[in-house]
């Protein structure tokens, strides 16, 4: 099962490299990974995402929790909550197509951010499905490039993570 | 100096841990680093953004080179481009303060993505400065969590890294 779990660490040295190691030895790839500064600028948060076993998982964030800089491990699974990617996309663009290019991404909400003769940067945040639906929209003009952020997640409501 | 960093790498078991595992032996505190998919499958692109002693971090993206997961290492700080963090950020609100957050949330071209009668969760893209700058608007409301993913970057124009 797919899990998108939140870790509040200290802002440390080594930190990241020890929590990739220990998601590493028990053979979880990640599929996302960000980690961001929060509002505490002693900490920072990493949010990763996962598939696997959900027993062997459970066991990774016991051993999470046992870091000494990790301060709390939260899996978002059994709660309420938004999760949101950015993504950046280079498409090509010429004078005849733009227009098309520019409609599509009204339609999405996305914006562009950067313009040349031949191509447009556009900025889209959403969840994956968005965002892998805005893909596919623009890959017959020829995608360039593109680089997505990974997932970051917050509980909804008052209630905090 | 600040460095933002693109590490094109095989979308394989334990490439992160190797690739965070070699900043923090050099003594490189990573201060945002996302890893997402890019426009190949197979590939992600992991974004690194560290400060520091510039010949060390020379040393370090030579080093990546040679990892054999390591498709391309790309520094950004010399050739013009976009960058872009997104943050995620609940606030205080209640009837008698929402309506001032919403302005403030419209003249940063923020959005509100979540609602509750004692919060709100805001959503903006943007430099660090920006978020910075809404951030410190936002603080005297309250704010009850706050993360980020991370900065991606992109080369302007039609150029590919």
């Amino acid at each position: 099962m797919r899990h998108t779990i939140s870790v509040l660490v200290e802002n440390k040295f080594g930190v990241l490299a020890r929590i990739s190691t220990l998601f590493a030895a028990r053979g979880f790839n990640i599929d996302s990974l960000s980690v961001g500064e929060t509002e505490n600028p002693d900490v920072s948060r990493m949010t990763i995402v996962v598939q696997g076993d959900d027993r062997i998982l459970e066991q990774v964030e016991k051993q999470l929790n046992k870091l000494v800089d990790v301060i709390k491990v939260f899996d978002f699974l059994k709660t309420q909550h938004v999760e949101r990617d950015l993504a950046l996309i280079k498409v090509k663009a010429d004078k005849h197509n733009r227009s098309e290019i520019l409609q599509i991404v009204d339609i999405f909400r996305a914006r562009i951010i950067d313009f040349s003769s031949e191509t447009v940067v556009i900025e889209i945040t959403g969840d994956e499905e968005k965002i892998d639906a805005l893909m596919s929209m623009l890959k017959p003009f020829g995608i360039k490039e593109m680089c997505r952020t990974g997932i970051i997640a917050m509980a909804r409501g008052s209630k905090q993570n």
